[in-house]
Parts: structure tokens; sequence; C-alpha cells
């Protein structure tokens, strides 16, 4: 029965009964984490012969550079040609950076900020203002780097297969201040949709007002499928190219959940002459990053078909973990009425709407009973959702027993919240 | 017989004689390259056993953390006591960064000029000029960065034991606008001098005008030692303490030159309050450094006497590259009057002055005649040596033979260019 369709005394009655059930779990004493999306320590295995067994006393990239020494800013060129094919772009539109793609972005736009992005005709820094649209729910390391660097932020709500481009086109097209958008076009985080062809296209077809405006592109997923049955996201380089604006994107990617977490590649793409332009700079930041690693990453996946077939491994441990998220929401959660979620084809994250007004509760009575979610409100700029209703769940790092004591806890305190709101409506 | 005092017929006579040698050297078509302060193969074959053994199969930190997965912003426990150790420093004076300290002072900078420093009433990009202090002849690295960032740079001569104090208190006491200075205090690059005690607690006890004025004290060449003859540093950190000003000083090293360039270890060390702040701004940069490159350090070299150890090793192969240089400068050049060096005891390089104004004519000659070295005026801001006279010596990449062959023509280089300008005098 739905609970809105249930009187007082129902709801009464279902709020002792709840009550009861939480006060046991609590009393369990339990200590569960599905807060962040990090790997579990079994997708971590997958990948230790790369430590073990792959630099076997041969150092030299393809083209014979020594990889113990200095030299090379932009990567091996077997390090670039295994982003080159998972990515479709060409080898003058890559740098392949540090161990992460975070750091690439802030590097990004402390750069933009600096010294402006190609073409344009003034760093973003001396404008009056700089803004950025960010889709919503998104990810929160995404926003903290625009509040730290005092970059305005415009939520814009996601609709079934990407942001409402109406309202994106509207926005970038009248105000000039708008310099970029985040988007995570594939499993995006948390939502776990995947942008739709017609949304990409929009994307490359925009007109911004500010002729430096940027999308920044981060592909964190792009090969992160849950099972053969995945979803797919065009090329949005080759997009902007067709679209007749070839230098309006960064697309970053990483390793980090393919191999290991700050242990990984991470790199950007874009057109050469944005690579150039960054790499003009970047050359006086560093003299470059490590190589080792690359050959380390490159000698292990061999190519993009040994990193699908990588990925199917990773898909086959958590794929099982998603299904007890999505499982228990459909049968404790949807015979009530009380949220909204959609099951994704690949990603990190489960993203739960619950009745507004009730996320901060629920995740508050959670972490009481030893559940540590991720914070109400992350998913939204400056912590604020406006409905208070997104709540991102990290499924992967607990094991599925603890997955499932997680979500048995984290339903009843669903239950819970929104029977007190009910009540107190 | 020195150059000086040769009569006109007996310095074409010279020339003539020069010259000849000069055209058989640039006959044998060499290519050889002491432009970049470059280990040698046999020096990163010395810590290969780091990369094939060191990572057995545990991956837990000494606080239990593991290494493979995301989390922990300034490095596992025993990678900073590693640098603790090293530098005599506290473990919350410290943040273990990336592979490059070089991207560690890029990036101080940047948030200097961005959020300010710890105690600071504003950022530094807020100012309307900031200017560094220049010791040179340095590291031209430090000064790519200055100029990419617009910061003025002031060069302050160097005298036998550091910097010229006298100039260095003088200006920083007068000009608000002198945010920061330069400093190789150990085996500079690249006069190879040392600071004396006197030099670094007079550091320590500077009284910058501006109050958000900080040392950075790159401490590259910190064990980096020729022989046991070696120089000793006074701890910058604690002299600053002592001196009641503990928060002026930001100090950086890392293990390129130790492990691998490139695949190495970097850290920042300052006061906690810096360390805090840095912190601070970095959690949104990064989230976290490769945490397998520092267990990997730490299992293969243990403890600080482990990398102390390993710098014998080190020297064993770089020591008679040294010994070439000075043999043939001492041989070949000193009996000529025309020119100037020091025998470092640790470090990178050998620092050559020349006549005055015969600088980029030497490297012009020696870069003909097959011989790359470091560009004539790279030492000095902008590029500029005013004297035309210092050239950098890079002796550790070559191997003994190839760098015999290439002092044989630099020193050819050196008698023609001379020989050249005393007879347009």
């Amino acid at each position: 029965m739905l609970y809105t369709e249930m009187t007082k005394e129902q709801l009464s009655a279902e709020k002792a009964s709840l009550e009861k059930q939480y006060a046991d779990y609590k009393a369990k004493g339990l200590q569960l984490d599905m807060s962040r999306g990090k790997p579990a320590p079994e997708q971590l295995d997958l990948s230790i012969d790369m430590l073990l067994r792959c630099l076997d006393g041969d150092y030299k990239s393809s083209n014979g550079i020594d990889c113990r020494n200095y030299g090379v800013l932009d990567g091996i060129p077997e390090a670039k040609k295994l982003f080159e094919e998972m990515l479709d772009i060409g080898d003058d539109e890559i740098i392949v950076g540090g161990n992460s793609s975070l750091q690439l972005m802030y590097d990004t736009i402390i750069r933009a900020l600096h010294f402006g992005v190609y073409g344009g005709d003034k760093p973003w820094g001396k404008c009056d203002k700089v803004k950025f649209l960010c889709p919503v729910p998104g990810y929160d390391r995404h926003f903290a780097i625009c509040e730290s660097l005092g970059i305005e932020m415009i939520p814009v709500d996601y609709k079934a297969d990407g942001p409402d481009m109406d309202v994106v086109e509207k926005l970038v097209s009248e105000d000039e201040e708008i310099k970029g958008i985040w988007c995570v076009p594939m499993y995006s985080n948390p939502t776990g949709i995947t942008y739709s062809d017609e949304v990409v296209r929009r994307f490359a077809n925009l007109k911004p007002k500010a002729k430096d405006f940027r999308i920044f592109w981060d592909n964190a997923y792009c090969v992160h499928h849950l099972s053969d049955d995945h979803d797919t996201l065009l090329n949005i380089i080759e997009e902007c190219k067709n679209a007749g604006n070839p230098d309006m994107v960064f697309q970053f990617t990483s390793t980090s959940k393919i191999s290991f977490p700050g242990g990984g590649l991470a790199i950007i793409a874009a057109s050469k002459n944005n690579i150039d332009f960054i790499k003009s700079q970047m050359t006086v930041q560093t003299i470059g990053f490590d190589k080792l690693n690359q050959l380390r990453h490159c000698k292990y996946f061999k190519n993009f078909d040994g990193i699908k077939a990588h990925m199917k491994k990773h898909a086959a441990i958590i794929q099982p973990k998603f299904s007890v998220v999505l499982y228990m929401l459909d049968k404790e959660i949807a015979p009530l009425g009380i949220g909204n979620w959609v099951s994704p084809k690949g990603g990190y994250f489960v993203s739960f709407d619950a009745m507004e007004g009730c996320a901060k509760r629920i995740v508050s009575l959670a972490k009481e009973a030893g559940v540590v979610m991720t914070g109400a409100g992350a998913t939204y700029p400056y912590g604020n959702d406006p409905r208070d209703s997104n709540i991102r769940i990290a499924p992967t790092f607990p094991s599925v027993d603890e997955l499932r004591q997680a979500m048995e806890i984290f339903c009843v305190c669903v239950k819970l919240a929104s029977v007190e709101k009910l009540l107190a409506e």
C-alpha cells in the first residue's frame, strides 16, 4: 500500500513498527560505508600482475625512450595509443597526465583562469565573473573545484537522456560569463544515465556567447559497463569537429577504476589546438609524468581489447552488488511510492530520489545506525539540494553481505523518514 | 701562458691552430649531450629491484591502508617518515606529493597567487605586482615558472657561500612586492656551492616588508654527495622556528635523482600552519597521489640509512665524470686564464664562467661540433646573462668516454672563443 494513501493511524502504526526495526539495527553496532565510489579489494586484485610482473627488465618505450629517466611531456606512444583507441581520437589530441583526472580538470581550469583558453582573448580570471553550468544531481568534486576557485555555479536539471538542453542552449547563448559546463556523459555520477546521441549533438552544436566557452566532458565511466547490454556514447570530439566547434570541448578519463585508484593513468583529450596550447603551459609546471607507470599499464593491458576484457572481470564483481541495491529498492521501497531511481547499465552509482525534504533525515538516520552514505546535498552545487531529495548510493566497495545489511537499514531509514514527513504534514 | 699576455701575433697563431683542431673534431660528426642534469642509465639500474621485487602481494601501508585504493592526501606514514628523517622535520610538516618537485613548486605559487599564503591578508595575484629574488646563476626551470606566471625577477649575485645576503636583506626589507626568493641551498644548480651556516641563519632571520614573503628552498641535492668529504647544510625549517619566522619557508625535495626521474616521489615541507593551509586547498585538486609508488620506495629503501647507502652507489658512478670535467678544465683552461669554476662536492653540475661576452659563442661552437650544452643565458632570469659568461656543464648522463671527448671539444671551443674576443678588442 502506498504511504500516501495511508491514514494517520496507519502511518502511526507503521512508524512504531519501523522505529522498533531501526532500534534493532542500531543495536547491532554495524559499521558500513556506501559513501564513495571506491572499487572493492577484489577488483584491485584483478590488476596485481601489473605490479608484480610487468616491468621485467625492459624499460624502453616503443620509440626507444628510457622510461626511467626524464623526458616526454605528453606520454609515451603506447600509452597515448591505449587511450586513442578507447576514445577514438588522434595522437595529437591527447596528453597522458599523472594519476588523477580530477587534477587535470582542476589544473585546466587554473590555466584558463590565468592564461585563458586557446582562441580566447583574455584569461577567464580577468572577467568580472566566471560561471559554470552544473547539471544536477552531479559530482561533488566538480562542484568543489568551482566553489574553491570562486566560479559561480548554475544548476541545470537532468532529463532522462542528459541535461535539459533547452536550458543549456538558452543560458550559454545569452550569458558571456558562462565559460563552462560539467558533464559526466556516460553512466553519469550519480544518475547513471548516458547522454543520448541527440543530447551529444546539441552539445557539439552549442552557440555560446562566450567565445572561450568549454565543455568539461568527464568521461570517467566510458568502459565501465555492468554487462554486455550496455549504453553507447557518441564521440564528442568528433561531433564538435563536425559542428564546426572543434575547440569547444575538454575530455577527461582515467584508469582509476580500471587499474588502481591513485595508481592509474589520467588523460586529457581535446583538439590539437587545445592540446598544443595546454602543453606550452604545462611544460613549465612539470618535466613529465610517471612514464614507468605508463609502461606498466601498456605492458599489462596491451591494447584496448585488453581493457575491454579486463572490464568484464570488474563487471562480474560489481554487477551483483548493483543487483542487491536494486532488488532491495524494488522490494522495500517501490510498493510504498516513497522514492525513485533508475537502474543503470554501468558506472558506480545508484541515484535515489526520496520524497522531498527527506534526504538529510535519511542520511542522518542511516549514519546513526552505522551506515555511512554520501552526504545529502553533496550532489548539488554548494551542497544545496533545493528539494532535499537526492541520495547517492555507492555499492561497489562493501561486500555483497555487507551491502545487503546496509540496504536493509537504508530502506528502513527511507521508510521512517517518509512516515515522519507524512505525519508532520 | 695566459692568453691575456699574448701579443696579437701569438693570438693569431693560436687561433689558426685552434681552428684546425676544431675542424678536425667537427669532421668526426659526434653527437654528445651535456645539456641537462640527467642520471646515466647505470644510475637508474641501481634501483630496478624497486620495480621488480618490491610490491610482493602486500599493499597495505604501516597503518593498514590499502595503497591500491583511493585516499590519503599527504602520504602514507612510512613515506612521510623517510623524508622526515632525511630533512629532520616533523610528521605534520610534510606532504608527499606526486612525481615532480617542480610541479609542487609551480602549484605552490599558483595557490599563493589565487588564495594567498598562510597568514597573508590577500592573494598574491591581487597585488599590483609580484616579484621574486633570483640568485644567479640559478635553475632555468625556476625562472621559467616566474616568467610564465608574470612574476618579475630580480637577479641577486652569488658569493662563495650563498647569495649576497646584504643585497637580499636590503631588498626584502624595503620592497613589499617581493614575495619570494628561489634557493637551491645545497650543491646549488649550477654553481655547486652549499649555503654556509651564516647564510642560512641570515635567511631565517630575514625581516621582509611583505608579511606573506616565502623562501622557496629547493633542496634537490640534499643527499647527492660525490664522496664522504661532503658539505653540510643547516635545517632551514628549524632555523626559521628559532628566528621566530616559522612560516617563512617552503622546502622541496624529491627522489628524482635517487630512484627515477619522473618515477620518484616529491615532497613539500613547511610549518604545520603552512602544510594545513596547503592541504585545505590541495584536497580540492586531487584525491591523493600514487601511494603504490610511495610503498614501492619505502619497501626498497626501508629508511634514511638505506637512501644514504644507495647514494654512495650513485657517487661511485658519477664522481669519475666530475673528475673528467675538472681534470680537463684544470689542464686545458686554467693555464690560459680564460675561465673560472668551482669543484663541487656534490650535485649535478659544474658551473663554468668564461671570459665576458664568450658564453653564447662557446655554446654555439660546441653545438656545431656536435656537443649540446645548456643554452648560454639559461641560468639567468629571462635568459639574460648580462656578462654572457656562465655555462652550465652537466656531466652525469654521458659515459666517461663520451664525456672526455665532449670536454676536449668544449675546451677547444672555450679557447677559440676567447682568442676571437681578445683579437677583436
